[in-house]
């Protein structure tokens, strides 16, 4: 639709400009992959008046597959089709204006890296640390400003920028590989050169380079690299709803209804979303609500793209791919998943899978309602006929339950019979062991001060996240109970990691200067994160939960060779449970370990579980 | 199973009795009908050794079918079959033993009536009245204590019997009628012949009788057919999950079994429900939960009927159908509906609605989450491949959302958004517009105090349910803002309806003491209902609703002749609403009936709704 129309309107105008005016300011993808499923590619190519130019490409199994040009005569797109054999090397393309040739770009076609199509993505086996980069550790002081980068580094400001950056995260890599995690999620690295409210890094401004000051491409695809030389996975947080409007976009826009509420730009009233995220499904729900659940922006500095065009689309699709490839990625965090329009957020998905049908993509989709989470996740049969290729999705159900249950007395209707409850719906999930679970993340209080700085309730938490089915995703800082208000406040939530700065008093990477809390914290993380490491019940072995009781829970993990029994005990005293209750699943007569104390105990009768105590045994 | 191996232990024993020795002290049902579309009918005989005698038919269109015998030689099960052209008329029994007729019967084969089979079930066009009949009216003091009756009467006593009765609710009918119900669901009316805390009548002693101290079965017969003859339709409240301790089976059990936990009666220890009903589809219950979810008790004065005793479950079933017919009802209401074994519960609905095609159950399932009770609804694709034969059940989440929406301030997260996005879940259910809604029960603490006594909420409680998909159902009292302890305190909750009794001081029949809030909720009452009798838009007509907004919850009701617009306003100011939003579903350019008013509002560019107010519009 864009195309045809277009085309006419540029021929037109196209003899008013000097041939030898036109250059090529931008070109994205800067570089593609010989060997890729998908054989098509698009080229965004930016320059003033450029689409009067016309491509002409010569090399062997990559053919012209037309161009498309928009409203925006500064924009032209060139499809290309590559062939299943083409060879790796520079394409080189000829621009020809009024007959001649005005322009030539070489065109890197690059060779894959070996299995790049066969990697595994991020999968129970694993457990995640999502990390904020500008919070957690500052390796390169050196790029705190950076030359053209608009917001100053200023570590007294809760909401400014503190200098953390990918250097600081490579530093870490024995901090984190030694504690256990096995993958990585920063939050988004890509350039947010906005002028202020920037380090959180979800209003990029370009999505194809990483942000000056937590370093360059290059960096990061050596960090992801470091990191995998340690068992560890690197996760990109991505954002296909919007961008920030510093974005380079924003000066002249590729076409019409790039964005969503486009004419906001030219003065229209703002228009946020309603957030009303259950519109998708609702059998009653208004069209004009629906629309704008999708349509509204997020905020007025977070233009809202519309992904239901078709050039921008496949931009979007590209540039998830090309990081993948390029930088070696196990997997995707999709940010603000629902916002995005449905039809694109399959397509990109499938995409994705195609390229690489092991890796995995986790969506944020902020409901504590698994039959709104659910939807969007692979292989569930909805109603309206949806299909999506998401194979994860963060569980937001579980973590609501799970706090829930831990902050509520015990009583018919609150306390542990929540959690217990809300896995009972697991069977709306196509994939439920494939869900991301959490424990808090940079958008919620810290878990240890939601949990009133109980230890014992912490300890739950942590045995409960890392033993329940699902992949656990843990927030950097948990592992020394980092606290925060508990009335939701960001730029507190997503304080500084103590060590990560020189002259830091305290520091968590070595021990020094953390109090007995937090040095118990990290322990346990510890322990039990490396034991999981190596407990195939937990990473594929079947679930058995018992109802509540008596202020306990208990349920199981197991498969053929390892049974593991978790038992929380929220009275104020111990609590003797009858083990005959279990009979159906737990092994007779055998000697359990006690994950956290390493202690052994004899599985009799009875199993006496101390006051607000949690045991974890591994019974093999 | 219980019938093969019984046969021969009876026979072995049959000698030692004296023949002239047999009397039937029990026969049920007492009778039964021709043109049933179910050909079997199994009849209980109880008497001293019964089971020795041998029955004979001779009827034309009747079969005797075998007999069943159990381990009690005092029960005696016969099995007939009917002919679909059987004749009504008295079936002689003749009982043999010996060789001899030693007992003869004429069981009454009975007419029955016009249209019997063909009779609606209540609807989304009722309204359903729910009392607790020892409460609302005692029109008969002479029969509150009667001779045989355990419990006497004692008005002090919040637990006590208070004498209220069938001759109360008939003699109520004129004010019920005009009102504006159209239903009345009391609660059980059979015998409890309990020697404590019988009042509330689910805690059965006879299955087939009506209680003596409210009435007669013949008198229960004459109110319904009374009730039916002022337009109001009748549902009866069955229990098929327990039964009252002091029973005349537990004198003398009918068979092993025929209880669940059955050994708690020879001193084992009290087992009880888990309450989980949750296991039902839990993909990772325990078998070990989900059995006691059944078949504990749910107090240990209310035995749990083991329904997959196959005797006692024709019992049940057939129970049911006796009262339909018996006393023509419009339909049932089921008691902890999923306590009972499901692939009972479903034979006993797929029974009934074999008889009625057209009539209605609604089950209690008292969870606030839908999943959970959709399950139980006729038509749902289950995960398990349950079929349920049961066309309605109690809403129960949108009562939950509904009293949550009211009690919390409005947030991005809590108020009308919890109710809105509650009714987005409506495609998991089968048929959610034939789902029973409420807005309290003789189980929970009364609206008007859940409410806080403020009436602009209670205005908009009622207004939401008589305007909101599904039948409503509103408990007595409510009308007129009776009020109880905001902790569930049932002997408070189910207070005596003033006027009901000879001397109250205030009579809400009448109006006479009633304060002007009390007038004001009847009066609201009284409007709405008397005006949904014929608002087709409520009866059938489509539901869409719009994102909550600025305080405010916007509905509509539609259909191709009427469209009702209902906004509710939680703010403390006016709100000024812009109507172009509604354009998908407001026509244009009409004049409404505000229907709690009377008066007529032009429809232009806005609509102002009062500081918390609520606006029913009739636009047609």
């Amino acid at each position: 639709m864009y195309h045809k129309t277009l085309i006419a309107l540029t021929t037109l105008v196209s003899s008013h400009v000097m041939a030898d005016s036109f250059v090529i300011e931008r070109l994205e993808p800067a570089n593609w992959w010989a060997g890729m499923q998908h054989p098509e590619l698009q080229l965004m190519l930016y320059g003033k008046d450029i689409a009067r130019l016309q491509p002409q490409v010569q090399y062997d199994g990559v053919t012209l597959n037309g161009v498309t040009r928009t409203n925006n005569p500064n924009y032209l797109f060139v499809n290309l089709t590559l062939a299943d054999n083409v060879k790796p090397g520079d394409i080189t393309l000829h621009f020809r204006h009024n007959g001649e040739t005005v322009l030539s770009h070489n065109y890197p076609l690059l060779q894959r890296s070996a299995n790049s199509a066969k990697r595994q993505g991020f999968n129970p086996a694993d457990v995640i640390y999502l990390l904020a980069p500008d919070r957690f550790a500052n390796g390169n002081p050196g790029n705190d400003n950076m030359p053209g980068m608009l917001e100053q580094a200023n570590r007294q400001d809760d909401n400014g920028r503190h200098g953390g950056d990918i250097a600081g995260m490579q530093n870490a890599l024995p901090y984190i590989a030694n504690m256990g995690y096995t993958a990585i999620w920063p939050m988004p690295l890509t350039e947010n050169n906005q002028s202020a409210y920037s380090y959180h890094g979800y209003a990029a401004t370009d999505l194809y380079n990483i942000d000056a000051r937590y370093g360059t491409n290059q960096q990061y695809r050596d960090f992801v690299a470091a990191a995998n030389a340690k068992g560890i996975k690197v996760i990109q947080d991505i954002i296909l709803n919007h961008i920030g409007h510093q974005h380079w976009w924003l000066n002249d826009l590729p076409d019409d209804n790039w964005l969503n509420k486009q004419n906001i730009l030219q003065g229209a009233p703002f228009v946020g979303t309603n957030h009303s995220r259950s519109t998708i499904q609702d059998p009653y729900a208004s069209k004009a609500d629906t629309e704008l659940f999708t349509d509204g922006w997020f905020v007025d500095t977070m233009p809202d793209l519309n992904q239901r065009h078709p050039l921008l689309a496949t931009y979007l699709i590209q540039n998830s791919i090309w990081w993948v490839e390029y930088a070696n990625l196990a997997g995707i965090r999709e940010d603000t998943y629902s916002y995005a329009d449905k039809q694109f957020l399959s397509e990109w998905a499938r995409r994705i899978m195609l390229e690489y049908p092991d890796f995995n993509i986790v969506g944020e989709e902020w409901s504590p309602n698994p039959l709104i989470v659910s939807y969007w996740q692979r292989g569930k049969q909805n109603k309206d006929g949806y299909v999506s290729h998401t194979p994860a999705m963060l569980d937001f159900p579980l973590y609501d339950a799970l706090l829930k249950a831990l902050t509520t007395n015990e009583d018919w209707n609150s306390g542990w019979v929540g959690l217990y409850e809300m896995l009972s719906n697991d069977y709306v999930y196509a994939d439920p062991f494939n869900l991301v679970t959490f424990e808090g993340n940079h958008d919620a209080a810290r878990l240890f001060s939601v949990l009133d700085e109980d230890f014992n309730l912490y300890r739950m938490a942590i045995s409960y996240l890392l033993t329940m089915r699902g992949i656990p995703q843990i927030f950097y800082g948990t592992e020394i109970a980092m606290t925060s208000p508990k009335v939701r406040d960001d730029g507190k939530v997503r304080a500084d990691f103590p060590g990560g700065w020189a002259g830091d008093k305290v520091n968590a990477f070595t021990g020094k200067g953390l109090n007995a809390t937090q040095k118990n914290a990290q322990q346990l993380v510890k322990t039990l994160l490396n034991w999981r490491k190596t407990a195939t019940a937990i990473h594929s072995g079947k679930l058995m939960h018992f109802a509540p009781d008596n202020g306990t829970y208990t349920f199981f993990r197991y498969n053929d060779t390892q049974t593991v029994m978790v038992v929380m005990n929220k009275q104020a005293k111990a609590v003797a449970l009858d083990l005959a209750r279990f009979s159906e699943v737990l092994p007779q007569g055998k000697t359990a370990t006690d994950v956290i104390t390493g202690k052994s105990i004899k599985l009799n009768k009875q199993l006496t579980i101390p006051a607000r105590g949690t045991l974890v045994l591994d019974i093999r």
